[in-house]
């Protein structure tokens, strides 16, 4: 990768040479206007494919089968193929076609539960029709499409705004630590957990990021490894067990996880394995924080135990990639997520702002929105 | 699998049915007397593989690959092994008969450097033949052989010996955490941690043990699952990260892990993973045993820094069976161990009784052997 010398870039008095590669877009709209181009997760990193997505079955699946995966990524995906899949049908009539919306956006609500960005961007999407009652389905279309865009582009300026307000937790030097895949991949910009790294690279600061794999499915090690190693930012990729001893032999100086829903009292809900991180980074002292957009706190939800908890097939940890890995039928308990309690979260760094204990989500949001 | 009603195994007033199968015999003498036979542990669970091994390489890469592994059978198989990787050479002359034996004890001892009871074994073997410094080598094969024979019917007995001492562990109803394998297929008898597992099993109990996979090479689901489902206990499989959450919803009552080496203060060196485990274990006060034979604690080692941690090969970490699962190339660190510190161990469960903190098993050592 060229490195292009970028002196307006420079930070604590080192010149560097900051890469510059094209942006990841993880989920966008295809040229045409007619589909939701997404890069395929399930293929990296042996194979970069990029498909596009039009109808409610080909969205649901690629959902469900994260094809496209990440809250943020997810809820952009949602509502571009939300207005793809109803495309065809927009010389039905006005009541048959607003009740086809509305079963389209619920089937894509129930295709992943526990990721609020999805519901909360089907409803956006669904009281824009409702505001626009009166409109032919024509236009009504032309509206969606403009809404789906906005919800894309405040996507890329959340994660811009994340970073930013991460900035001061990733320094000079910083070693990193992060679970599953909160980066580029994962949103229609630069990610959640990853965007303070990649705002701190671009700044000019050395930083090493430790990638837990993230078993079942591996997103740190096939995902964040390669969208870092991509950027050009040092990365060493870990076994999910692994990372406890590095804060014992202190290696790591902070945790940055993203949120799949944050509920309103801080409690956060994420891929499993992160409340294991957070307990070990409390033994150790290790600052912990989550960062997540505004639109992954959920004030209705009061805290972790009222977050629903996907579970997923077996099949994914008896196996990886058609190889067993354990005998065939074994039990296996194969939760996509795991609750954080607020108490271990030193903050929940958002495009809004960075908030420490005690949390109050819902009275925040009543002064915020 | 048939049930056996046995009456003698009765405990707590039920009755129950005790699944009867053949022991597994990971290591032993093949029938002949001309090899050791173990069972091929990387091809399980989708293969039963057994293999005889009789020169020194065979011996030697079967340790360096985990084909044998556990630091008990490790020993067994390499006293055995040394037995008959010198049997082609009975003909030569004393001086250089005892020579090979050396050299070969120490191709052995480096090939796998954190077990203890590998050097341990080999110290035995080689101290045996040097109090017999006058026999002609046929002899001293014949004293050797008994020598290796003696060290698999002690690995049996101590492995049965750790099952009662850790058995008030292991109450009817437990649900037991274990990490990698510490069971059957690492020792000649009934296993280290697992031995509580097998005679609660055995004396009636109703036992449930989470397994977790263990990456990166899976000795979890694809070892402790398999014998422990042979043997007809209730398993179920976990990834890595997901026991923390266990433990938080009260799952789980106790942790039982095995030993590479025990130090003399109590820290212990475990599979990579169980230090992340006893950390979580003591966040919610679930009890946390080290289950190892007392040829495990290591009384010249003052504490766990001074433990050699071996380092093992990128590509495990960066690929499951052939299958990538990261970038190629990508910095990966892959310790095979890692260090609990004596303060994070309950107790110590042993063959010569259960140790508890503050540990000195170099005063114990005294006393007792």
């Amino acid at each position: 990768m060229p490195g292009i010398y970028a002196p307006e870039l420079l930070c604590a008095g080192h010149a560097r040479y900051v890469d510059r590669v094209d942006p990841i877009r993880a989920v966008r709209w295809a040229p045409a206007g007619d589909a939701v181009r997404i890069i395929d997760q399930r293929k990296l990193p042996a194979e970069y494919v990029e498909r596009d997505l039009r109808t409610i079955e080909e969205v649901r699946e690629a959902i469900a089968t994260l094809a496209v995966r990440g809250a943020p990524a997810i809820g952009v995906a949602a509502a571009i193929g939300l207005v793809t899949s109803v495309l065809p049908f927009a010389r039905e009539g006005g009541e048959l076609f607003r009740a086809r919306l509305s079963a389209h956006a619920g089937i894509l609500v129930a295709s992943r539960p526990t990721a609020v960005n999805l519901a909360w961007a089907m409803a956006r999407m669904l009281g824009r029709a409702r505001a626009l009652s009166a409109v032919s389905p024509p236009d009504l279309l032309d509206a969606l499409r403009s809404e789906a865009t906005a919800i894309l582009e405040e996507d890329r300026a959340m994660c811009a705004a994340i970073g930013r307000h991460g900035l001061p937790f990733v320094p000079d030097g910083a070693r990193v630590l992060t679970h599953c895949n909160a980066g580029a991949l994962a949103t229609a910009g630069i990610g959640t957990a990853l965007a303070p790294v990649y705002a701190a690279h671009d700044a000019g600061r050395a930083v090493k990021v430790f990638v837990n794999e993230t078993r079942p499915l591996l997103q740190g090690s096939r995902l964040t490894a390669w969208e870092l190693g991509r950027a050009g930012i040092a990365i060493t990729v870990l076994t999910d067990a692994m990372s406890a001893s590095l804060m014992r032999a202190r290696e790591i100086d902070v945790v940055l996880v993203g949120a799949d829903r944050v509920a309103s009292n801080g409690d956060t809900a994420n891929k499993i394995g992160t409340y294991a991180l957070a307990v070990s980074a409390r033994h150790h002292g290790v600052p912990f924080y989550v960062c997540a957009p505004w639109s992954s706190i959920d004030h209705a939800t009061p805290n972790g135990e009222a977050i629903v908890i996907e579970q997923r097939s077996p099949a994914e940890v008896r196996s990886f990639a058609g190889v067993p890995t354990a005998p065939p039928d074994v039990d296996v308990r194969n939760p996509a997520f795991d609750i954080t309690p607020a108490e271990l979260i030193t903050g929940v760094v958002t495009d809004k702002g960075v908030y420490c204990a005690p949390y109050s989500f819902t009275y925040e949001m009543r002064s915020r929105d």
